[in-house]
């Protein structure tokens, strides 16, 4: 029996042209880009519709993103893969070292490291990731994420990342 | 102007219900349970098709994945998002000690580590991930992983992952 | 001109049996057998006297270490070695789990991650490393921690830490 | 009793001044330094006498270490402490990036990654550590590197390091 034919699940993903909402961003100050999307006065990045997450928190290093993983997001062995907790500490670690940044200043990622703490399912519901800046030089950045069950506060993941920062 | 109005793409996802495949494949062998999954012969793990990835080799102790990120993977700075990489690398790194369990003897990962090599783009196409074990210990194994570019081998992102063992 | 010839600095190291030590630390509560180390009613660990640091206060979950990095820790690019940070780190976090272990209980680090955010030299001074649980499962611990020169506070270095937890 | 009084080894670690030593290296090519070092022509580097090690192989984007971990070495649990196998791996990696770049180059290391696979004790002899180019970039690089006993050729921990490149 294929996949195709015992499919019994559904959901439909829609978005926007994500590389032109990233031009408009680029010549924004980090906060003020990040607040226009919660805002919805860009286009919501396409990650945040197939990850069922968005921001939820925005201040000076620090941001919180809360998601809902669902069956969409399981993996073969029964539970939510962890590519969605490594998914939501990114963003989480990405966007408080972007809330930092002027405008005509950039970053990328260098890394990550995750710590799979306990297991999500369909039934953990809302999660919440807050990501913290730990460190913010010239040239590099080093940032911290905890994520929580938001009914119960369980520790379920921590993530860290450092990033290159570059431009300005 | 809110997502849902000036949304211009859109895909569906369909699967069947993740949890009774995996009640199967607790009771198999990982190479026998990852051999069904690819020959269709049980439902395809759902973050498989929201992530449009899928086993492509395996060995004792090899796993390798291929994949296609689209749009809606995209970050809210213009590329694929990091968590697109950590995924496909967390399946790798997964089943590659997957692969090397036998029956009733199951697996969780601890962490991971990913370190981003180049950007991915809706332009990439193809990639590449290849899980090795590094380790096999009685209670706990590592691996590696690469992820690289089908059509020019370039080296994307790596990742490393320290996974535990019980059961058996 | 070797090294011998031109050599004009030197330290003797001096330490008793680490593994008579060690022996009658695996019968003792965690917290019990480090603050029996502090107060010199068991011989100091040996890499505590090389490395020039000591634990300098301990509760439930929560270790702290001062050290003093000096010329034998240089690497050859003229700062001490981040070895040293690494060294520093490891212990604080290993320890901050071992608090936290009843009399026959006993664990093993199964990785160490360091984020090497300043230059440590010979004129840094006394520095400061703060270890705290962060996850403490059944099998499994983690913990983090932060290096900071004790006089001016700034952040040198952080750290993470899985381990692994068995007997009891 | 204080650990002074029941010392009952001791060993003298005799540098000359690292400083001097890394102001000729930083006008060399990587890899004429170290040649230069291991040929003797430079100081020794203080870690590598306090560790007990040396680099035995260079090659363009290669390094490998020697080292004899001692009871000096050793942490409160009875086996040479982590501390060490981090301190060779943070070696090899970096000098591994190191033999790529050209005169008037520097490199830092932004992070270490460890993952502890084997118990290292006073009876495991002579490890060898071989760090290795994993990707040069302008900015960047990445190298991973494995420690090994050379006895047995059993894996005693990997290890993998993010490095900045500057200048140039």
């Amino acid at each position: 029996m294929s996949t195709a034919e015992s499919a019994t699940r559904s959901r439909t993903l829609e978005w926007s042209d994500p590389v032109a909402t990233a031009a408009a961003g680029a010549e924004m100050a980090g906060l003020d880009y990040l607040r226009a999307v919660i805002a919805g006065e860009l286009g919501r990045p396409p990650i945040s519709i197939t990850m069922n997450m968005e921001v939820v928190e925005l201040d000076d290093g620090r941001a919180v993103f809360a998601g809902e993983p669902g069956e969409e997001h399981y993996n073969p062995i029964g539970v939510v893969h962890g590519g969605y907790a490594a998914t939501i500490l990114d963003s989480a670690l990405g966007c408080a070292v972007h809330t930092t940044l002027p405008a005509g200043v950039g970053y990328t990622s260098l890394g990550l490291e995750v710590k799979y703490l306990r297991p999500i399912s369909r039934d953990t519901g809302r999660i919440l990731c807050e990501g913290t800046v730990v460190h913010r030089g010239r040239r590099q950045a080093t940032a911290d994420a905890r994520l929580t069950a938001a009914d119960t506060g369980k520790l379920l993941a921590t993530g860290t990342s450092t990033l290159m920062i570059f431009g300005g």
